[in-house]
C-alpha cells in the first residue's frame, strides 16, 4: 500500500462545489488502495478577506495575533473537505496545524518548521481515515499559533510526505506543471514532463511560481519526489511534471527553462570601508528583522572602500531600506538608496555544470536587445540577472528564443 | 485590583469598528486599575456564513468536522480585539478555546465545560496582559475542538470568571438587562435594576434571551455575580441588571418577569405500560442521542397504561420523534405524535415560594381571554405553561398586565 501526499491550493477548493470535486479525486485515489493525507489551502478570496479585516482594524500590529487570525482559512477548508469525504463514504479526519503538532519557531507570519510528531496521525491512517491537514500554519514551543506565509502549504505538504515517509507527494494546482518559461509571457512555452529537484530549486528561488521555493528545498534536502498537476483535469492521467532527483534524469539539457521576479527590490550602501565583519554587520542587521536576502553583490574595493548590493522582497523594502540607512550611517557609509522597479531574470539547467559559454550567450542575447544588465549572480546551474521591470517581458521572451526552448 | 471578565456579543463585535469601541471600553477598564479578562463571540454574520458553507458542502457530517469550521469564527475575533487593543496601548494576548484549556466532553457541537487549566493565563495577567478569549469553544482530552453550542459563549465567560476566581462577570449585549419581558412583545415591560441567580435561571431556562441557561447555571452553582449591559451606551454607566444571589436582594417580589419561548415542539407516547423502568426506557434512548429534554409532563395511570409527554428543541424534533416512536413500538405503546407548533410561557418570581395563589391567578388570566393550556410545570419560583404558537404574544401580554408588571 503506497503513501500518497496530496496538496491542493486556494482556487482548487475555492468554493464547495471545487471542494466536492477535490473529494471525488481524493477518493479515487483511496480505492485504488494508497493511503491518502491532503493538505489544503484556505478557500481562493479567503485569506485577502481576514487581511482586509487586519488592515481596517490594525495593520501594524503583532504579527502573533495576525496569524491567529490568518490561519483559520485553512482551518475552514479542512473541516469543509472532511466533510465532502464524509458525503461519498470516504471517512476522514481534519488536522490543524496545531493538532498535526506541525512544529515551528516563532517566527510569526513566515515560521520554519522544526519537526513533525506523526504518531497520533499514523494511528488515524491506520484505522483507514483519509487525513485533511491544514497547510500554511503550525505551532511553536508555547502553543502559539504560527504561520509560514503565503505559499507555506507546499511546504507542510512536503514536510508531513518527508515525516510519514511518503511515496510521492502530489501538488495539485491550476496548472499542469512546469513549463519552459510563464506562458502568459511567452505564448510558445513548452511543458517538462520530468526534470532535476535542483533545477526546480533554482526554478522556484527565481520566481516560477508554481511550486514554493521552501518545500522545493524541503523535497531536495529529504529526496521526495514531487509531481505537479493541475486539480481541473478531469480524470488522473493528464499532464504533469515530475521533479525528482538528478540521477534519475536520463539526459540533462543545457538549459531547462527561464524563471522571472518581479516581486524584489534592490538595495545598496555605497562607500563603506572594504574590511572584514562589514558585510555581516549589513546583513546581520537586516536578518534580524526576519528579512530575507536573495540576491547580494559586493564590487571590488576602490581606495579601501566597497559598495554593497543585495535584493529583499518589495513587501520588505521600506523596512529594509529603513535598516540599511541606519546601519550604513554607523559605518560611515556615503550614501544608501533602493530601488524597486527591478526584474530578476534568471537561466536554469542542470547541464550548465558541464558547459561554458551559456552565460556569454545570454549576455549577448540581452544585449542585442539592447537591454542593461544592472545585477548579474551565477551558481552551478542557474545565471540571474536584474534589469529594469520594463525590460521584463522582452527579456524573457529573448532568452527563451536564444535557448531554442519552445522546441524542447 | 480587581479582575473583571467581560464578554461581547456577535454584534458587539459586528465589524472592526465596533470592534474598535469594545477596545476602548476595555481599556477604560484596565485603566481604572482592574484585570480585564475578556470573552468574544463570532462576528455577527459569521457563524451563519460558515453554517452556509458546511450546508452547501455536507449538511449531514460530523460534528467533529462542523466544529472545526464554527470555531474559526471566534477565533478571528479574538484576533482582531487584541489588534484594536494593541493600537490604543493597551496590550493584549488571545486564547482560542484549546488554549486557554477550556476542558470539554467531546459531545461534539453541545458540549459542556469539564474544567479549566487557568496557569498559563494567570501569568499573561500577572504581566499586564488583557485577554482575549474565544468563547462558544473548547477541547476534548484528545486535542479535538469542540463548541458549546449557541450561546456558549456567555458560559465561557461566567466559567472562565469562576476559574480565575474573578469579582464580577459582565456581559455585554444590545440591550443594557433584563426587563420583566421581551420589550418587543410588550412595549411598557420594565426595566430590573438587580435580580436574583435562581430568578435568572428561570428566566433563562423558560426562554429569556438575554443570558445563556448554562451560563446562569454555572454563576448560580458557583455564586458568580452577573452583570447585564449594554455594549452600545456610551459610557460605563448606564442601565444594568445586576444578577447576584437572593440573599443580596433586600425584597423579593412576587412575580419577576413572564418569559416565554417558541423554540420548543412537543411530543407524545400515548398508551405505555405505567411500571418501573419505562420513564428512563424512554427518555434514555433521547438524552443517549444528546437531545436535551426541557418539560417533562406524565398523567395518571389508566387501566394500567399511561401518557407520556415532554418537550425538546424544535432543532431536534425530528430526530427525537424517530426514536421515541422507535422506542415506542418495543414498549408497545399506543401511538406516539407531536407538535412543534407550541409556545412555553412563565412567570417567574423568587417571592412566589412564599405566595400561594399565583398559579391560579395565572390560569385564569389566560383562560379569561380563551387561551387553552396543553401542559403545565412547576418549580418553588417559577408556574410554566404550553400553549398554542398562535396565543404567545396574547398570552404573554395578559400576564404581564395581570401581574403588573408594568408598574415595577
Amino acid at each position: 500500500m503506497s503513501l500518497i501526499v496530496q496538496k491542493y491550493g486556494g482556487t482548487s477548493v475555492g468554493s464547495p462545489e471545487r471542494i466536492q470535486e477535490v473529494a471525488k479525486r481524493v477518493k479515487r485515489w483511496r480505492d485504488k488502495g494508497n493511503n491518502v493525507v491532503v493538505v489544503v489551502s484556505a478557500m481562493s478570496g479567503e485569506t485577502n478577506r481576514l487581511i482586509e479585516l487586519i488592515n481596517a482594524t490594525n495593520p501594524t500590529g503583532t504579527a502573533r495575533e495576525k496569524d491567529v487570525i490568518l490561519s483559520t482559512g485553512e482551518q475552514v477548508t479542512i473541516g469543509l473537505l472532511s466533510l465532502a469525504l464524509e458525503s461519498i463514504d470516504c471517512s476522514a479526519r481534519s488536522y490543524t496545524g496545531s493538532q498535526a503538532n506541525i512544529r515551528t519557531d516563532n517566527a510569526f507570519s513566515k515560521a520554519r518548521i522544526s519537526g513533525i510528531d506523526e504518531c497520533k496521525m499514523c494511528d488515524d491512517l491506520e484505522k483507514g481515515y483519509v487525513l485533511v491537514v491544514a497547510g500554511f500554519q503550525g505551532v511553536d514551543n508555547e502553543g502559539n499559533i504560527t504561520t509560514l506565509g503565503r505559499g507555506g502549504s507546499d511546504t507542510t505538504a512536503v514536510a508531513l510526505a518527508v515525516a510519514l515517509k511518503a511515496d510521492e507527494c502530489q501538488i495539485y494546482t491550476d496548472v499542469d506543471g512546469v513549463y519552459t518559461t510563464d506562458p502568459r509571457v511567452v505564448s510558445n512555452a513548452s511543458h517538462i514532463p520530468k526534470m532535476g529537484l535542483e533545477e526546480m530549486l533554482e526554478m522556484a528561488s527565481q520566481g516560477s511560481k508554481v511550486l514554493q521555493i521552501r518545500a522545493v528545498e524541503f523535497a531536495y534536502k529529504y529526496n521526495m519526489p514531487i509531481r505537479v498537476l493541475s486539480s481541473f483535469d478531469e480524470g488522473d492521467d493528464g499532464k504533469s511534471t515530475l521533479v525528482t532527483r538528478e540521477e534519475d534524469i536520463m539526459e540533462e539539457v543545457l538549459v531547462r527553462g527561464v524563471a522571472f521576479n518581479r516581486d524584489e527590490a534592490q538595495l545598496t550602501v555605497e562607500g563603506v570601508p572594504d574590511q572584514p565583519g562589514v558585510a555581516s554587520n549589513i546583513l546581520g542587521a537586516i536578518s534580524d528583522a526576519n528579512i530575507e536576502v536573495d540576491m547580494i553583490v559586493q564590487n571590488v574595493s576602490n581606495e579601501g572602500l566597497t559598495d554593497f548590493t543585495f535584493t529583499v522582497h518589495r513587501n520588505d523594502y521600506d523596512q529594509a531600506k529603513k535598516i540599511l540607512c541606519e546601519t550604513g550611517k554607523t559605518l560611515g557609509a556615503k550614501a544608501c538608496r533602493g530601488d524597486d522597479k527591478i526584474a530578476k531574470i534568471s537561466i536554469v539547467g542542470g547541464g550548465m555544470r558541464s558547459h561554458a559559454g551559456v552565460a556569454s550567450k545570454m549576455f549577448t542575447a540581452l544585449a542585442d536587445e539592447g537591454i542593461n544588465i544592472r545585477m548579474i549572480s551565477t551558481s552551478e546551474i542557474k545565471v540571474s540577472v536584474v534589469v529594469d521591470e520594463k525590460y521584463l517581458e522582452l527579456a524573457v521572451r529573448t532568452l527563451h528564443e536564444a535557448f531554442e526552448l519552445d522546441t524542447v
